[in-house]
């Protein structure tokens, strides 16, 4: 571990210019054009992109054919036969068909070649036989019921463009007009070297301090997934030698790309910028792109070298802004940016974005009323469920300061737009079972989505007052009454017509270490303990100050009163840390985590449901769900919830 | 061969009610669930799908990080700092922390475990290093600069819902979590055996009559990019026995669907539905779908069986309507039709359809001005072309008889519309030369492609007055004053601002077989040969009738002149097949094909370029392209071409 002996960035440079830099660098070594092609036969060719147009070899059909079943005729020969006057024809048997005059058909099934001196197809079906004859009662037209040589290719006619990607029935065409192989663009080869002496493969268990090295698998997979082949090397300890060996390594089996992935730590990355200093050109250290600033970008000799930084969000976001576009030209085909559908959508949040800076805000997308909504995930860059989360990545530009709320911003889109269409937004207080309704709700309704964000209950209030949420999980103790919900829904949505259906009963309780080794009984122990809260808004918060209230004790009493967790189960990790001796929350998460649980009583958490959004699939399909069947009985086996009154309507207005 | 020992269809049902049979069938089998799980490694989990929830093994990060190099500290120990008051806290090495007392800072790296009794990080870049202690400015709040515990995933989360698509980042969850393995849909194995005695694998020449088998290729990509596995068997013969002993053959490696793709003659189609009934059930037999009708549904055993229609586009679309929707049932995820975006479009063109059928139309897509048009392609079965060439498919539902020109359509897209709105539609008269310059306009304008209808120099004018184009090209010539162009331009399009610039002059002549066996030397000869024409419109069909007046010759004096093809090459393969003694056309269709060519002048095809798209990028890239540089250079190197006027302004109104 290197303390403290840390190169300075010289400049964190635009992401256009960092672009531009490695454009001239590989120019410069002839390293910018799309790679050559190979020969790969027909069943190998999908998906990949050619490298040359290609042209027709044979004529598609490579003769006229008969396109029915029916007898082949001279048009010419039909002209006079009408419904009243039917006109006879000499059936003559295809084999004899040599030198036959004038007035006679062949029988043809479809692709039949047409025999000699026909030039029209009568169907089966409009025709009477007559011993050797048949009867027609309409001429034809010349070409009827045929597929004329070339119908569908010209020998000499461009099937595919170059730069084409190879679908499926582009095969077809390709073998239908005479290739068995066809020249595409070879697959770039990507070496992948992960350093840092805190990674640890996948599949050891770490101690702290250790990191779970997955940032290689994640690299190598966007790199096949863009089409080129991943060389994954094993983890180099922050080490320059042995770091400098392993580049020499990977360089000596003639990669296209060379991708060095530090380690969370300043120590490695700065090895990796000297060496490849060192090594050949240095040709930019840092960018001004959020998440991702420390990207190296320098080429050894011919091959570029991508030094992608070490969070896991910076780390993949690294390879969707230059490596898949790099792989993409040397393919000679769109980056995935620029293929990408983009929309605009209103932010439901205030982002804030220091100028200079590009800024990547992954974002959940879904339609609320009229309203196409992006609410912005967590923005750290260690946060890789907010990739896995997110629908899309709203670009803040440079020059830009952020966007305000109820503003519209750009999100390039990760899925089509139909998926973001068939979304059920749910804000508000998180439980742990609303992933296990989410998994029922997909069942339930094929093709739809469950998304639910956790912002307390006072949150999912204030989401539906301001249209941002089709349903909104709340529990609210009102102090005064001993009431759950329903004095707070009146309150915050006063003129809103909508019901309350309750989710379930859930006992909350004081998650503690599981011996319980500070014989914690109940919240009056609180005030010699260190307790981890809930965030201002949560329903759990409002519960521990009304119990506090009722004994008397005050919030500056709890040690650790301000340090909020958003979730019950982050609450639970806390305590099961070490970091917190115990925190208020729902028994499914205690369990979760292993720990013991001082029971506090049982509160009842509701659906609150606007009228506006009744008429939606997802918020039937809810509905649905709760009032019986495979959800309920699922949910009444976890330890703390009580389905009593799961489905039932709390409440009207 | 079979001769007319038809099966008589028993009904053609609505595509609806054949996917209720098949379901149902397959729900009686108990195999209409999606297909269980199997354990892979990450790295080969790429683009499966989860058959589980997955749960995190382990909270990400698994201890409390420092998420910034510098010092750890009790941020309690802190709140007395202020920039006149800076406060100094002892630096004690980390290996001697044990029992250190308060007020000191402990140095640490991004990524490094808090120390016992530190709760906040203070980032290097604000103390002040003083001998052995550090003086700060600031007090720091508990947590700041702390990748807290489970902050990315806490142990027991759902890190991906089952029935997920693992994509990169996905990976990058499941190890992160603790993951090394990860469960997912088998792949569903598929057994496509072609059958028809008409068929020639690929790679093989084939004689009138034959045809190359390419549907088995179009069938088992589909498959593949549906996520199955295709094994494809050799063709079989319309042989009754054969055929069932490749069945039983297949069926003993256990696929889970079984595809048997007819030959185009009725004879294997017959064969294929009797034999589906003898060993098993035979649930459809014709579905009113165009193109397609001649699906074949049934089960043999527990293994579903669909018979598939010989012409490629019935095929690819039974690929599309019925085995890619099973697939997609067996893994648990929508299908492709579902997932599609798909757009309102205005057709260019009346889309006739027999109610009663549901019809899937081919189109391409661009939009021109404010509209989105969509141009129906050739709706004939046989042409695979109409597929490659394809944007997306116009679903016209079987109660309805069609849609108006000028009409919406709804359009499921093949692209992202991103690329649709890349486009420069080019409608008018055909060239071989326009591939040759759609290939450098990609060049030039990457991400952008040149769409080109070949509709006749008259049609590109209609299309330009519609404005269903951004361009035309015209080869017109007015038999009163021998000018190009100009007259008709005028008359068609009064008031459009616009400007004529010159594409090339090219050479029109008469296409004859390679050894010119009937002597044909002018337009004089043309009363005693067989004619190939060009359709109404067409500028080449303008310049035979002038010639043909010049010469005082009779329309009626010329045997084929009501024969029409729509571009240049589909005249020279009349030709060349011997369907026709010689057509009108540029020399470059006739040396395309190897025929001979007897010149008749030259002629000047311009492009049409109305002032409304001058703005259009597309537009600008084409004026580029003709005002000198790469492409002029490659046209003037094909025998036929004149470019000495190539990129100029003929005319301006």
């Amino acid at each position: 571990m290197v303390q403290h002996a840390r190169n300075v960035y010289l400049e964190d440079i635009p992401l256009e210019d960092a672009r531009a830099r490695l454009k001239s660098a590989l120019q410069a070594a002839g390293r910018w054009e799309a790679l050559p092609g190979e020969s790969v036969p027909l069943p190998a060719a999908l998906g990949r992109i050619t490298a040359t147009p290609v042209w027709a070899k044979l004529s598609s059909p490579h003769y006229h054919a008969a396109a029915m079943d029916g007898y082949a005729v001279w048009a010419a020969d039909t002209v006079n036969a009408t419904e009243t006057r039917p006109l006879k024809l000499r059936v003559i048997p295809r084999q004899d068909v040599a030198g036959h005059g004038p007035g006679c058909a062949i029988p043809v099934n479809t692709g039949d070649p047409l025999p000699p001196d026909t030039n029209a197809v009568i169907m089966i079906e409009h025709v009477q036989p007559v011993g050797d004859q048949i009867e027609i009662r309409a001429a034809v037209a010349s070409w009827q019921h045929v597929r004329p040589l070339g119908e569908d290719l010209v020998a000499t006619e461009l099937v595919l463009p170059v730069n084409h990607r190879i679908r499926p029935v582009d095969l077809g065409a390709l073998a239908g007009s005479g290739h068995v192989t066809v020249s595409v663009r070879r697959r770039p080869l990507v070496a992948v070297i992960p350093t840092g002496s805190e990674l640890l493969p996948a599949g050891e268990m770490p101690q702290p301090g250790q990191i779970i090295e997955y940032n290689s698998l994640v690299l190598a997979a966007q790199v096949q997934e863009a089409g080129g082949r991943a060389e994954v090397h094993d983890i180099v300890p922050d080490d320059v030698p042995k770091l400098q060996a392993a580049i020499e390594l990977a360089l000596s089996q003639s990669p296209d790309l060379l991708l060095l992935l530090s380690g969370s730590s300043a120590g490695s990355k700065d090895h990796t910028a000297a060496l490849v200093r060192e090594m050949g050109d240095l040709l930019v250290h840092g960018i001004a792109v959020r998440p991702g600033h420390p990207v190296i970008i320098g080429m050894i000799g011919r091959v570029p070298v991508i030094g992608v930084p070490g969070y896991p969000v910076s780390a993949a976001l690294t390879g969707e802004l230059l490596v898949e576009p790099l792989l993409a030209q040397w393919q000679g085909r769109p980056s995935a940016f620029d293929t990408r559908t983009h929309i605009q959508a209103t932010t439901t949040r205030k982002i804030q974005s220091p100028v200079g800076d590009d800024d990547f805000v992954r974002v959940v997308v879904a339609p609320v009323g009229e309203r196409l909504l992006a609410t912005p995930l967590s923005r750290g860059a260690g946060v890789i469920t907010s990739l896995v989360r997110a629908d899309g990545l709203a670009h803040i530009p440079r020059f830009s300061e952020g966007i305000d709320m109820g503003h519209p911003v750009d999100v390039m889109l990760y899925h089509a737009p139909e998926v973001i269409q068939r979304t059920l937004l749910l804000m508000g207080s998180h439980d742990p079972m609303l992933d296990l309704l989410g998994q029922y709700f997909a069942e339930h309704l094929p093709g739809w989505r469950l998304v639910s964000g956790h912002v307390g209950s006072l949150g999912g209030l204030v989401a539906l007052r301001r249209r941002e949420a089709h349903a909104a999980g709340v529990h609210l103790l009102n102090p005064q009454t001993g009431n759950y919900n329903v004095d707070d829904v009146h309150k915050y949505l006063p003129d809103e017509p909508l019901m309350l259906v309750t989710f379930a009963h859930r006992e909350q309780g004081l998650m503690i270490a599981p011996d319980n080794p500070l014989s914690i009984q109940s919240l009056n122990d609180l005030p010699r303990v260190r307790f981890v809260n809930r965030q201002r808004g949560a329903g759990t918060r409002v519960l521990l100050d009304y119990e506090l209230e009722k004994r008397g004790l005050s919030q500056s009493d709890i040690v650790g009163y301000e340090r909020e967790e958003y979730t019950h189960l982050a609450v639970a990790a806390a305590v099961a840390s070490g970091a917190a001796d115990c925190g208020l929350g729902v028994r499914s998460a205690a369990l979760a985590m292993n720990l013991g649980f001082v029971p506090v009583g049982w509160e009842r958490y509701d659906l609150v449901l606007p009228s506006a959004y009744h008429e939606h699939p997802g918020v039937q399909a809810l509905v649905d769900l709760l009032n019986g069947g495979k959800f309920p009985a699922a949910l009444a086996e976890q330890p703390g919830y009580d389905i009593r009154e799961t489905g039932q309507v709390q409440y009207r207005q």
